[in-house]
């Protein structure tokens, strides 16, 4: 039998070659390997948007193409709704018994995200809890296997810790611990060299940007300042075209050599970029096609969407009766 | 059209003579009135018995014996069972994004409630958010009124608060704000004169009560502890079996001339107790025969539940329909 990963996005905007390098390519990967679930995870999202939830779901089919456009494939990758799948809000609803308000607050992936958003006392109670739902997510799709980046590694144990809780409360092993799979390239920076890409801040590429959109962003790209004149020694660490020729340039000689040639002075910043704005549209061109024809027939987008959340219904809702008999919460149909 | 009750009890125990004063008496009166639902709170009491659900699983049925006892008609008054109304964590989830921490924390009804089970760093996080877990019982039948004593107020606030909010934010009144129907009774003291009947200090009389444990339990009761001899004067204050006689009596005028007379002495607690037990033994008799036919057909007992909540769940599932189509979340069938 095939392992199962859970994995998805908060559709709060078009994804990004950021998701792309960051997950989307790996999902690509593993889709044949694994029995992989991609969830649109419009109730997580709005956890932080509650105030503007056309934030959210304006985005959803928006990210939907993306899958399409990055190379998911839903004969393989079973797509799927969070808002449209009830047992999800049940076992969260359910888990919430199992855990402290003081463990919640002493998740680091939370504490962090709080302090960066600016919550402190107007911290919604919906994105303190949201590890239970993501717990909720986790469980409701028995996964083995959840990608994560290093941050995030605290959910997974917040997760396997109320999993032991309920295995252990109702003396069997009803629910499943996961493992993670980490992301093994680190986060692609910017096109300003900000370690955070949004697109609040305006320095990303999407994944449906036009060739022209993309050769303006590849070009506007923050470099080394110091790098005044084409025979000055240049600056790799920090250079944004850098990490991503790192990231994206499938010849990697070649990068190491304009790496060197940079370094040593007398090769300008104009040649690397027209080497990367050469890679990413190759890259982009076939997924700028696909993110077209997907949006192209929404109905058939919906379908897709739809068919996937059946399934993943079925399995959510088995996982919740099973969670409930174990509880003695199954006495009506 | 009628008005909407929406009312219920935690199943965490038989149900006692201080609920039929409470709210079984009041429910019984106005269940012609109103279209008025009775919800057994499982998963509500779940939230501080996380850790023995069978507690809580094993009473569904003794509290549903309990409403026909206290003569509750299914003809009448809709019963459910709130583990089975899946619309309700779904909203739960959903409001929980409209409240913050700070808020809940604050709430003095869970404040007072937090202390009294000696929660502090333990407290469950399901806990915490039950007046959320409320607001979505209340909307979800677009209940119009909710029975609450005093202490309970705060919650009916709560509830409002987070309608308003979702109003507004929609645009549109989705939601209905509901009002308290304050109980007329002070709660009834427990047998022992302590303020806090329950079935752990072992101090209550439960509507199933048999004819001999019912006198044994009212000539155990607490009167005043310093009327020694029967020529004594007493006190009424405080005196439990007058406080019953007040609250379970039919003959006020009788009870006025009992209470002079214990006050300038020659009335025996023996006497009083007579009195008591006759009034209440009669009070009981139907019940605790109802509830026995009741439980002696549990196949019966199921199916009034099972039926009212069948249609509890069709009209919470409308509500939560248009909850999610006001916000946006309707893409999927």
């Amino acid at each position: 039998m095939k392992q199962i990963i859970l994995t998805g996005d908060r559709p709060t905007g078009k994804l990004h070659i950021g998701h792309y390098v960051g997950s989307l390519r790996q999902r690509v990967q593993v889709q044949d390997e694994f029995d992989q679930n991609v969830m649109i995870a419009d109730y997580q999202a709005l956890t932080d948007n509650g105030h503007n939830p056309a934030k959210v779901t304006d985005n959803i089919l928006e990210v939907m193409a993306d899958y399409l456009a990055a190379g998911l494939d839903p004969a393989k990758t079973r797509f799927c709704l969070q808002s449209a799948l009830p047992a999800l809000s049940e076992l969260t609803c359910i888990y919430l018994n199992l855990v402290t308000v003081a463990r919640l607050e002493r998740n680091p992936t939370v504490k962090a995200e709080i302090q960066q958003k600016g919550f402190e006392r107007s911290l919604p109670a919906g994105f303190l809890v949201y590890p239970v739902s993501q717990t909720a997510d986790i469980t409701a799709f028995r996964a083995t296997h959840v990608p994560v980046g290093e941050d995030q590694l605290p959910m997974l144990e917040q997760s396997n810790e109320i999993v032991r809780r309920f295995n252990n409360l109702v003396g069997a092993e009803v629910l499943k611990e996961c493992q993670a799979i980490l992301s093994d390239t680190g986060r692609l920076p910017g096109l300003d060299g900000k370690a955070k890409m949004s697109k609040s801040l305006g320095n990303t590429i999407e994944l449906g940007m036009s060739s022209d959109e993309l050769k303006q962003a590849v070009f506007s790209m923050y470099t080394d300042p110091n790098h005044l004149r084409v025979e000055d020694p240049g600056r790799v660490e920090g250079n944004t075209v850098f990490s991503y020729l790192d990231a994206f340039h499938p010849d990697k000689a070649l990068v190491a050599e304009l790496k060197a040639h940079y370094r040593r002075g007398g090769l300008g910043d104009m040649k690397c970029k027209r080497i990367l704005n050469d890679c990413l549209q190759e890259l982009l061109a076939p997924m700028r096609e696909r993110r077209r024809q997907a949006l192209a027939d929404k109905g058939q987008l919906l379908a897709i969407l739809q068919k996937g959340t059946e399934e993943a219904r079925a399995i959510s809702d088995a996982v919740l009766q099973d969670v409930k008999a174990a509880i003695g919460l199954n006495l009506l149909r």
